[in-house]
């Protein structure tokens, strides 16, 4: 008689066979891997467990700044400086669906398709709607593929608004903070939040005019941390002007990390991060779904409705309850 | 032999206090209870105790949109009409410190203070950096001290870009949002946003061009919901032009709620909502703390960060972890 799978273990066969090309750095392996991460299933598990042990090579980098300033024309150029330096690169970028950028990005993705037929080059889109802490960790696991299938560098492109895009921009070896002259507000606004995760600056489109205010505007609000000085460096994106530079301090910036000790360091304190999110994120969906099942719940939200008890008590009251909720249904 | 009361009596006593001051339209009173929900402190709880049975009586709105759309002057302007319809009115402006728009509405929010010096009017800005979900919560309870301080209205001004903004631009009776005409891609992506939050929608500055084709894509996007079709109003928020039709609209909508039953049943989904997301977050504060102390914590880590064990699988043990952790310290 022939062994006949339950579905359970022919998909986790499945997943197996998938992350072993996704190692051989199959590009069509990869793009269902990262589906099979943006979908969020049980099957996400199985494939981070076997792809994670062959991670931590690639150098990870996040380039970040406001919508407008260019920076889809920047990874496109830096993406052919390091392949002239020989290097494989995947590039991750988080497509804004916000309300107030929604789909911006779609243009740039498509231009930047021409190095998706390099066999070297892998590119890949996600949508940035939706649940905010699952597209931080979405994002992490798939830098976690890119780097496993033997990417050299993966460079994670996010529009710095919100707090996840900061998030993402900031769960890699290097930050890359782009912006541009004539940012006016954003430029003030720059020392309130930028200039705390850049590695590394850019001021982009430095053609349109004298960028010399932006770059000692952008130079004085910067500080040294670790022996690290963040270079603020002057781009043309479309000439490509600056590029090689910017190539270079990155290489330059990997090297200091790793000669320090720091890189080690920095992932650790990522790691504990993410740990405490993903663990805490997934008790609570869990933990939300029981409690509602609860009398106790349905009592304490009849009580403040009829203004018999306060939100903040009632809240007090609350997390004694999910302390002692167990998996066991008891509605 | 007096009394002494301990230092934690005797902020009860102040706090109880306090909150009887709120409760006569005190606005000095206000202002340092505020200032107690936004420090986040135990007192806190004292004073929504006391002052929660006395809320439910404001008509509460929002008023949301990008920024550089004149919500700001338009809030102005309404304050002003309801003045002359003799209601008391109470502004919360939501100051969004983030890298993108930090420090814009600061000039606004000081062009608002003329009305700060009439006794019927109260105006609070707070800042929105930091952490996301304190803020919507001292939101909440900001506009219930304004409630139970007897404001008629409480106007809650932000600006719609992250999830926060919109958090708390719908923890209201009633959600205005504001657009203007030329936004280009802001109406584009309005359809993936704010269409769902909008009770009312208002083109401001319906003078710098024809707003009629703005206002067609909006009318366009907009559905009707439990019988309300959200009405498309056009106003030049400097002048006063459409401002008398805005409040109009808004007290039209708040009636429409009433009388169909609909504002209790609003009230206690916001509530749910509220509760939940309070009573998780105190309780992930709490637990992660605990977390830190546990050997399990430190083992885990340890795990993850040599690659024995990959951060699926270990977020996977931790939610266990949380679900058994107790308030005895067992480090």
């Amino acid at each position: 008689m022939k062994y006949a799978p339950t579905p359970f273990c022919r998909d986790r066969a499945l997943v197996g066979e998938l992350a072993s090309r996704v190692l051989k750095g199959d590009h069509r392996a990869l793009g269902k891997a990262i589906s099979i991460i943006e979908g969020g299933g049980p099957a996400r598990r199985k494939l981070i467990q076997e792809i994670y042990p062959r991670t931590g090579n690639a150098f990870t980098i996040g380039i970040t700044g406001p919508t407008g300033t260019g920076k889809s024309t920047l990874v496109n150029k830096a993406i052919e400086e390091y392949r002239k330096r020989g290097r494989k690169v995947g590039v991750l970028a988080i497509d804004p669906s916000s309300p107030l950028t929604g789909g911006a990005l779609l243009g740039d993705r498509l231009r930047m398709m021409d190095h998706s037929l390099e066999r070297e080059v892998y590119i890949r889109s996600m949508a940035s709607r939706g649940d905010v802490g699952g597209l931080a960790r979405a994002a992490r696991n798939t830098i976690r593929l890119l780097d496993a299938a033997g990417m050299d560098v993966v460079i994670v492109e996010t529009v710095g608004a919100g707090q996840t895009e900061v998030q993402v921009a900031t769960a890699v070896d290097a930050t890359v903070v782009v912006l541009m002259p004539q940012l006016g507000d954003e430029i003030q606004a720059f020392k309130a939040g930028f200039n705390e995760i850049g590695d590394i600056f850019v001021v982009n489109k430095a053609d349109i005019t004298n960028p010399a205010k932006t770059i000692f505007n952008i130079a004085s609000g910067v500080e040294e941390k670790n022996g690290w000085r963040p270079p603020v460096l002057k781009t043309v994106a479309p000439k490509g002007t600056g590029v090689v530079a910017l190539v270079d301090a990155l290489e330059k910036f990997g090297k200091f990390l790793e000669e320090r000790g720091l890189r080690e360091g920095r992932m650790r304190q990522r790691l504990e991060a993410e740990l405490m999110e993903a663990a805490f994120s997934d008790f609570c969906d869990e933990a939300a779904n029981r409690l509602k099942g609860e009398k106790s719940w349905r009592l304490i939200l009849g009580q403040v409705s009829k203004k018999e008890l306060d939100p903040e008590t009632a809240a007090g009251r609350l997390v004694k309850i999910i302390g002692k909720l167990d998996g066991t249904p008891n509605a």
